[in-house]
């Protein structure tokens, strides 16, 4: 029986992963049982950002020395999805999801599934091609985790690629675009694959133009640092073990804190890991009073974004460990974002 | 009878005052009343930002206007507190405070008084100089409000000066540096006028050092563009008509949540007017988790709190127009903070 | 005979006009002279710097006081153009240009005319309107001055608007855009006015699209201080007196030392004043080595290249006095600029 | 007989070294014969700038690759001295310091000799120990390259360490003032080894205050990344082949073309590698007007710096990879620095 664990571990910098090498080193953790990674690293967020490639050149050394496997082959099977940026009340920290065998009865628990996409050249991005592939690898982690219906998956996160280096034929010669245009042909990939969002509605023009199209259990991020769709999915599944429970809620607008606060209500229990997205309301203003995210030409508008949102989630959390990642165009409604919630379930009273 | 308002006005930019001007032009409020300004302009909040100096041109010009006296006579009576930086969820907005005697009976109700101390060279910045000019501010602005007792202060803010141009005889030759003493020292001074901070262990030393020392009622904003130290004080007076509560709770670090809905708890009515103030943890850790707003080489740390303490008090409020002020130094506890509330009392059911 | 003077002031802060206001008060300077304003303030140079309005709003009023002509009526005749951010070695400065009559036979010198075009709004900005309104604004300001031929003409400086609100009639929804189409628009219009830019190929796709469109005598600033095309076009016209001379030249690309060496070449004398505009290279290098100017999402490329230019120009002109702008779109070649520069001519040996 | 070689690489981000990989993989450079490395990347340069540890991380691995010798071995005798941020027309580059042995006569070249003092930890930094540190380091490297006087010395390129984690028993509390404190200690100590500096006059409390004490042949940088005072020192010995020689030059301010030029002219011929130093003016103006570089909230001084500086060098060097480090205390005179040119020398025409 697949049992799912989640260590929520902290960095003194985007190199550190001391403490997941203690992990593995006492024995708490099998290399090899490492199924995803899903982190904040205190970079800026943006294209420029290399915390997220400093990172992840660590974490594949670190589990190729424990598993004897080549760190490119651990790195194409092991999605390491980490978002830059540690605005304000925000930790730099990185949540660790193993999967190890248990002898016991199969019961039906959260389970955890990945696929990854062929590699999406930069003219893919944004195009039909990246979204089938995306809905395809969807499919592929939700058979790989053993999820029955999308109706039982509580969150989708991808990595979505950037452009590498600039391509003509590319949707937009502007690299911050295309990275937009990344997420958004992913959340709408996934959000098919879900039933979220119906597939006769989608087209390439559609993408960061009709945010009617969304997924309130997609979260997605991009970045220069993977070159494909890199896909993990959380859902309930037979045959895996209980205790791990996950709560997702949709946040209407930036301070929904009642949306907050319904995310952990459904799951109550000791928090295991945070997930936020949520985006800067392109209208100017939330709830009807103006916002000055989008015109500032000194901080970029997605750091604004994290450190509103993440003090907000961290302000129910109780603590700065929070994945908070901008830009939730087709995730969640326009202005608002979502809020996911791991927990080790209560026990009954 | 005086009868303390409050209207909180939006701007388009810093140096837009046209809500105010139509509230002058049909009569529903008089130029004359105007007792207090303070708002969050839309800039940096640094050394220079210089929407505050923007701003305050155009309210002087604007009042001057309407009742005929001289723009640097109406800025050496009217404490114009402005904190420059709307991070985030935060909203540019400004509060209005206007006196206007009524023909009634005296009731006791929450007062408004003002006091400027003579002009403080850089020199007497952060020096025992300062602090005594702020006690002596502090009390005559008691006397102007005729509030009789420290107890019944709800809060004191104080628009500090800081040092126009570099003086050798400053205690600090780097020009923030001197901005935070010179809220240190207006806070220290403002907390012994109140009795919150024992007289007899003031030192100059103690300033930025013996974080030991601070008042729950006290709110310090610095800058470049006033000379002198300009106080307002709140608090309940015999005398002054009903309606306007202020609520005032501590925060005891920045994701204190409760201590925000205490604030507002405490005070139930229609919300007039918030100011907050927080700082970011000095040991670099909220609650044991690292933070990284003490070491960002793009994003001033002030910048980062702002965005973070805004968004949480915002979220509570209800909407952006927060006065949210970095530098909390001796204003609440280390790491910590406090927030105000003025609300509209909401009758008894 | 009209005589053209320059005086180039420093600044405290972008409020501070105290330098003009001793030359007015010492009789060097007759306000009602004052023809024309450029400056730089230290602001950040986007969408949100508001120096320049405060600045604008200072030198309105301290000339009204002088002239006894309201602020409003001022700021429609004389431009004020003025670009925000000293990065790196530059210097906050402005060039006040002023024109007094002498009794004196007629020469042939460096004459200066003005003109403004109606009030653009957002919806004409980088659209035929705004093309044609800058054409005939320069055709006026060439009359104005008596400037009879285009070939006489060494440079003609606009102060473009942006959009003070959003308007979906726009060209452009994004703000940062429509200020370069603004630029663009009074670049190609100017141009076409010189004679520089056929005015057969002159299309609304073109801007920003066809860089082989370009003048290099022409350069723009937009904001949203301004609303309409605030145009002063420099050249030689008879019965202007000698002295002052203007020395023009183009940049191949932003490390053209030999470029500006060749403008300051052009103009031997006392520096009176220094223009330069330039852009990052689009094609992401110069030299073909990669520059990161336009992928840094801390700091703001036009940021980048002002403090890059400004620092080379500065070097050769022998202090940080430059006016240095960004946003050279068809203003000189592709990547690269233009420098001008004003000087007392020296007297031949 | 020893040959110095000098290899000036490109890369595409701070994990990319396939252009070192490519000349090792096609024989052009033995990885076993590289001494040191000195580059730029495209970080922001200060206390949160991990670029610097990613790329030396996969230096580190990619030689340990092609020597057989464990990364960390590598890293403790090659010195790889980074300079984060490449503003304005800086490109991202770096240049790789080779020696290999020739079967030829002695002749007398441009030697190199490295050296590492042990570890400094947070305590030592900016104090005598630190320095005592460095003069043995630099006498150590001279050694290794067989420089036998301190005139022969060309330059000394030392990276120091900083921080890794707050200390009670640091000289500063403050993070950043204890990279500048490691930066002046370490220039002074190599400026005593060099004699540029009288050890007699060397105390700790002259350490960023008596800027008198400096040397124009000592070049600093500091970071977390590294834990010891890393020292390579470039000057003329006996037995070295000819045919790379350096060229330097002090810069009396950030202004001073003519000894970037100096530096140059002093060594005729295709040019290897540029180094640069400087800071901005501590007395807030350049040649007596204001510059506005250590009062912005929003760039950081050093930023500011390096944009403007390397502007100036790249635009004399005639491209933009030239490796311009701030903060230039004691390693030339207040408020300038020097230049360093690597060339292969013209032959006598």
């Amino acid at each position: 029986m697949p049992r799912l664990a989640i260590h929520r571990l902290s960095m003194a910098h985007p190199g550190d992963l001391s403490e997941l090498a203690g992990l593995i080193t006492r024995g708490a953790l099998r290399a090899g049982d490492v199924r995803a990674v899903i982190g904040k690293t205190e970079g800026n967020g943006g294209l420029n950002d290399f915390t997220r490639g400093f990172f992840t050149q660590t974490l594949m050394l670190l589990l190729a020395e424990h598993t004897g496997e080549a760190p490119a082959r651990l790195a194409a099977r092991i999605p390491c999805v980490l978002s830059g940026g540690t605005e304000g009340a925000l930790s730099p920290h990185y949540m660790v999801f193993s999967v190890s065998a248990e002898e016991a009865p199969g019961q039906r628990g959260l389970a955890l599934g990945t696929a990854f996409s062929a590699v999406t050249p930069a003219r893919e991005i944004g195009r039909i091609a990246q979204i089938e592939a995306v809905i395809a690898a969807v499919r592929a982690a939700m058979a790989d985790a053993g999820i029955a219906r999308a109706e039982d998956v509580a969150l989708v996160q991808v990595k979505a690629p950037a452009a590498q280096a600039p391509d003509p034929a590319a949707r937009s010669g502007d690299a911050k675009v295309l990275m937009a245009l990344s997420r958004a042909g992913a959340a709408v990939g996934a959000g098919v694959a879900l039933g979220d969002i119906p597939a006769d509605r989608v087209t390439e023009a559609a993408l960061l133009s009709d945010l009617s199209l969304f997924s309130n259990r997609v979260s997605i991020s991009s970045g220069v640092e993977v070159t494909c769709n890199e896909v993990a999915v959380f859902g309930y599944a037979d045959g895996w073990a209980e205790g791990v429970v996950a709560g997702v809620a949709p946040m209407t607008d930036l301070l929904d804190l009642a949306g907050v606060q319904a995310a952990f209500a459904a799951a109550p229990g000791e928090v295991l890991g945070v997930i936020a997205k949520g985006e800067p309301d392109r209208s100017g203003a939330i709830r009807g009073y103006r916002h000055t995210m989008l015109g500032d030409t000194d901080i970029d508008a997605q750091r604004h974004l994290r450190g509103a949102l993440g003090a907000i989630v961290a302000a129910v959390a109780g603590d700065g460990r929070v994945f908070v990642s901008g830009g939730a165009e087709h995730q969640g409604p326009p202005g608002g974002g979502l809020v996911c919630v791991f927990v080790r379930r209560s026990p009954p009273p």
